[in-house]
This record gives C-alpha cells, sequence and structure tokens, in this order.
C-alpha cells in the first residue's frame, strides 16, 4: 500500500462530497457532524424508522454507532441496513461498549443476517470481543490466551468476511488476510470523548468515495491519527486539543499524508 | 428598515433575556443553547409530552427544528404548537432537511393547523420545497422554473400567512409583500454544523421580546451574519471559528449592528 | 474540614478513575463526558431498560440528570437506582428544572423509594422547590418566607437523608447537619449551558472515589469553582471559556485546592 493511495482517497472525499447518512450517538454526534465537515464530507444524521430506510439508499455511505441506543434508533438502524444492501452503499459499524452490554451483540448479529457491514471501526477489547463471539456463533478457533489486536482483528474480519479496523497506541487495520499498521495518533484522544466514534465516521467519509473499503479505513485511520498529532502541537490541555483536532483535519493535505504517516505491514 | 430598529432589538434582548422553548435536533442542540445564552436569552430544553404544553405557554419563544425528529418530540411539537397558540407566543420553525424527508412535511402542516408558526427559518433550498408544497397544497400558482431564494419565499410567506427567513450567501427575510435582504456572513458556516439551527434559535430570541416577526428575523440573521464575519477574522479554521462565533455573538453591540449589517430593500 | 483532605480527593480520582455512569440531558451531555475525562474519571452514558441495572451495579457511581427527561430515560433511571441500591453504588441527582416542570418529582420520589439518592446537586431555586415538596410531603415545617439557601439545603438534606450541594454564587454543601460554604466561582458559568450539569457529573467522580459523600461534594464543588476561576483569567467571552474550562480542570492539582479554595463553615 502505498501512501500516494491514502492521499488519493483523501484528495477524492473532498472532491466528491460524500454524504454520510449517520446513526450514532448522543455523546458525540456533534464532534461527528463537524469532523465530517471539517474534513470535506456531508453529514446527515436520520434515525426515524420511515426514513432511514429511504435516506440509506441515497446516501455514500452509512454509518451506525451503538453508543447510545434508543428503541428508535434500533430499529432505525434495521431498516438503514437493509436501505444498505439493497443499493450496495458501504455500512460501517462503531461497536460502542459491545463487550460491557451484551444487548448489543444481538443489534450487530440482526445487522450482519437481514443489512450488511462492511467496515468494523472499534477499539482493540471490542474487537477481542467480537472475536468471542464469532468463536462462539460461528464454530471457529477461539483467540489463545494472550492474543493481540492484530489476531483478534483477522479473525473478526475471516468470520464475518469484512474489514476490521481496530484503534489503539497502534490501529491495525485487516481483511482477514492483509494487515496494515498505522504508528502515529495521540494519546490526548484518551482525554477527550469521542476520539473513535470520528475515526468511524471518518471511515464512513472514505468508504463512500473508494470502494476499497480496507483502503478506506486505513486513509480514515491515518489522516485521524496524523491530525491528532498535529493538533497536539498545538495544544497542550484537553479542551484546546479538541478545537486544534477539527481544525487539523480541516487543514490536512497529501503532503501530510505523505510525510507523516508511518504505516507497517503493506507499505507500498 | 432602520438600522437603529435591528440594534433596539438586540439591547431588548439583553434587558428582558426572552425564554426560548426549544424543541430541536441532538446534532446541535448545546450549541444553540450556548449561542442563545451568548446573545443573551434564556434556552430551555422541554421536550417531553406532559410538560410541553405548559411549558410553551410560559416561553418568551418557541423553537421548533425537525433535524433529528422523534416520535417523542413529535408529540411534544404538537402540544407546545397548541400552547403557543392560546397564549399568542411567537413559534419559529426551522424545518430542517423537509426536502430530503417528506415525512417532515406532515408535522409542518399538523403545526400550521392545531398550533402556528410566525417564522420559518431555513435555507434556500427547504424553502423551495415548502414553496412547492404549497403550491400543491393551496393550489398557488408553482414557482416559474429557476425562480430565486427571494421568489420563493415570498410564496411560502404569503401561503402560510407568516414571515420566512432564508439563509444563503445573501439572506432573505419577507413576509410576503416586503423584502429585506442581508449580505453579510461567512463561508465558514458551510464548514460547521449546526449554523442554521442557531440561526434559527436567535429568531426564537429576537422575536420573544420583538411582536414585529419581520423585524425580529431580520435582527437574528443580521446577527448571527455580522458575528460570523467576525469570527472568520479571528479564526482560520471550522474548530476556532466555532468557539469564535458564540464569542462574537456575545461581543456584539448596536455600534456593530450600525457600522457593519448590509441591508438592501427597504433600508430607511 | 481540611483543604488537604479535598486535595486527597482529586488525586484519588487520578488513581483509581472512578466509572461514572451517566443518565443525563443532551443539551450538556458532550461537557459532562469530556469535564470527567478531563478530571480524571471515566464517564459511560448507559440508557437503555435492559442495560442500566447491570451497568449501574458494575459503576463506581451513578449520576443521574433530569434535564432532558425522555420516557427511555425514565424506565432506564429506575432500574439504575435499583441497581445502585442493591451495589451500595454511590447516587447522585441532577433535579434540573424541577422547579417550573412539576412531573419531575415524580420520578424523584420513586428514586427515593425504589432506588436510593446520595447527594442531590441542584441551583438554590431547585433546592428550594424540593425543600417545598419535602414540607408537604413529609410534614415537616415550611421553609420561613425569605430563607436563604442553606436553611433549604439542610431542610432538603433532613428530609431526605442525604447530602445536599446547592449552587450559586456562593456554593453550600450540606448533610442536614454541617454545612460548608465555598466563596469561588465565575459569572461566566452563567453564560455558558451545562456548568450546573458538569458540577453534578464531578459530584459522581468524586463519590465513586470516596464514601463521605458530603466530602466528595465539596470537593467537587470546589474543583469545579476554581476551574471556573483559572478559565475566566484567560477568557474575555463564552466560547473561549468553556475550552478553558476544560482546559484548566484537566490541569487542577492539590497546590490549586491549597491556595485557591475559600471554605466556610467547618474549615479545619
Amino acid at each position: 500500500m502505498d501512501k500516494e493511495n491514502l492521499a488519493a482517497v483523501l484528495e477524492r472525499i473532498r472532491e466528491e462530497v460524500p454524504l454520510v447518512h449517520s446513526i450514532t450517538n448522543y455523546v458525540s454526534v456533534n464532534d461527528c457532524a463537524n469532523i465530517l465537515l471539517a474534513l470535506g464530507a456531508s453529514p446527515a444524521m436520520v434515525e426515524t424508522f420511515s426514513e432511514a430506510y429511504d435516506f440509506a439508499r441515497l446516501a455514500s455511505a452509512v454509518y451506525i454507532n451503538l453508543g447510545t441506543l434508543t428503541r428508535e434508533q434500533e430499529t432505525a438502524i434495521m431498516v438503514a441496513g437493509i436501505g444498505a444492501r439493497h443499493k450496495n452503499i458501504p455500512l460501517i459499524l462503531d461497536p460502542v461498549g459491545c463487550g460491557a452490554i451484551p444487548y448489543k451483540m444481538k443489534i450487530i448479529n440482526n445487522l450482519f443476517t437481514t443489512g450488511k457491514i462492511d467496515i468494523i471501526k472499534g477499539n482493540a477489547g471490542e474487537i477481542k470481543t467480537l472475536a468471542g463471539q464469532a468463536a462462539m456463533v460461528k464454530g471457529m478457533d477461539s483467540l489463545e490466551e494472550g492474543a493481540g489486536a492484530e489476531e483478534a482483528a483477522k479473525a473478526v474480519a475471516k468470520a464475518y468476511n469484512c474489514v476490521v479496523a481496530s484503534t489503539g497506541k497502534i490501529d491495525v487495520i485487516t481483511d482477514g488476510i492483509k494487515a496494515v499498521k498505522i504508528n502515529n495518533g495521540s494519546a490526548w484522544f484518551g482525554k477527550i470523548t469521542g476520539a473513535g466514534c470520528m475515526a468511524g465516521a471518518l471511515c464512513a467519509a472514505a468508504a463512500g468515495v473508494c470502494k476499497d473499503y480496507f483502503l478506506a479505513a486505513v486513509t480514515a485511520l491515518a489522516c485521524m491519527s496524523i491530525a491528532g498529532e498535529a493538533a497536539a502541537e498545538r495544544a497542550d490541555a484537553p479542551g484546546s486539543f479538541r478545537v486544534a483536532l477539527i481544525d487539523s483535519i480541516y487543514r490536512l493535505d497529501s503532503q501530510d499524508i505523505l510525510e507523516r504517516v508511518k504505516l507497517d505491514g503493506l507499505v507500498g
């Protein structure tokens, strides 16, 4: 994977302004909308049962985040998933809290059954939970004790035939066979709410312009990580970091990607 | 319309601190609350069926925004509208997404039937959708192909007998007969979420102290537009612009209105 | 009460990273999450009926805010309260708007009956409403006309056998017998949304590491108040103040508490 490819996806986002249909949590929804706009995409939060099916079919990508699930969102998520499947619109899932809250697994399984999921973006803990679930449901081998984020991500990607983007100090993106690691980012991400959600929203923006969802996910997490680094150079506390992060996403250009991104794995 | 009148409305907001009962979307609700406080108004988000009727009757103005409609909001909007009608409290509607999502038209028609709407604040596209709807429902002439924002706004204002504030590069405010254009603003408004919602909330604050709703809407959009210009002088990216926008609304004074606002049309 | 004790609670928050299960309003939820992270706690917003009971039992503290109550929140609040009672997890209530909206009193009474409330954090007006309610329901003497915030807070604390933290120009914290006043803070708190909610969330963080809920509440309001003062030194408008407030909470240390906090009453 050449960093030129990532830069090209960023350019395409800005040219095509993908419409990202988002059903997300009420904690970070404003941050997700603002970071999508700053990157060059167009956010639309549409959550009612009567609208979500039709709207998903018009969108460039659908972003589903389970952070603060309501009953109305549950039904909206299902019909948005069906709409995305019918028109082959990419669907990105952020399974926030699926480890702590077993009920969320039911939603995820429903989405796989009646809709589709093209990219799962979660933190390493969430991805491990999904790997354990895949082992139970699909009769696959369990992860070995002490297995790392990469093994878990690969297991989930294989089990569910999708791209998995696992975030942490080092991000891992895999389609089950190939994998890329990103060695960028900032410790400040852990001191603000919504950093993971914003990364997921950016995956949706990238998938909205790039049918190679593996490349899309790598681009999105690379943009988020280097923007975090740039923001950390301008801020020394979390309130200022949040503001600087949105500014940095807006200012990102191809040159930043070529110079700053540190990829491991399939580097071209 | 003399700019002194606009400045007087701003002064009155700060003296009377109008209570703005808001039922709005979960994306920009925090921004709406903060901009109302920064302008000098008092926001209150009250959305339950059992409370919305009584609370609307206590408020200085009611602000209804359809951005992310929930079932609970639907019922709250109806009873708030009825409460506003009974006590003749001004009601300001922001029909976010009424073009993309036909279901929202039903809510709007219900509001006109059982409640009231004094100001509709929408972007040019939303106002055109409403003009098309008015032509169908009311048997009025359709807009001609290529009709501009002003024609659409006038058609809606006439059809529904209310003030229409249509936002865009140039804002148009009309009561169906007279019209004013505002030639201020900032391209940054398009790079943050909630700029339109905040403008609508400010219309409610102004209507809460000024029974001339045409003047109230002109004042609100003028304040928003020149605060955006002032913020753009202090920020060069959207995260910083958002912070500077709230600061600039807070700092606005009569002098700014007299010196900065560029009105076309009914200028005194 | 020695200020060393307050400093020790702050240290413990940063060491133990208490998990604060929050069910709160959609206006300031993002601010609450960010201020909890900035202080050193871990926020989790969990609101579905099926999850709230189990999750409350895992949390260090439960924070309930009635700002924009939904039907789903009503049921989640009840089961979270029951979960908190079963495991003796501290529960902090923020009765936002209980004066203006009588329906909220029902929720509060239910919480006292089936769950528990360890700290009530409200503004002086809300605490007076609760005192009036206590007089009616519990047959206690009514407050005398013109009674101050301290009398009201003591009456509520006695009636409900909990700690009461009443915010205003001067904050009052009482368990019904002893009382402490905090003479810090900033007028900017009144110009942003969510300052009270954030103070309540901090009470939950402190109670999550300190079983002396009186000390916990004093620590939380002291941290909020002196961070507000520090933020006011760096900002001259409300948008900037909000950013600086989060930064200041993050930067707070023991030294700030010892040097800045002005306690009246039980000072050691």
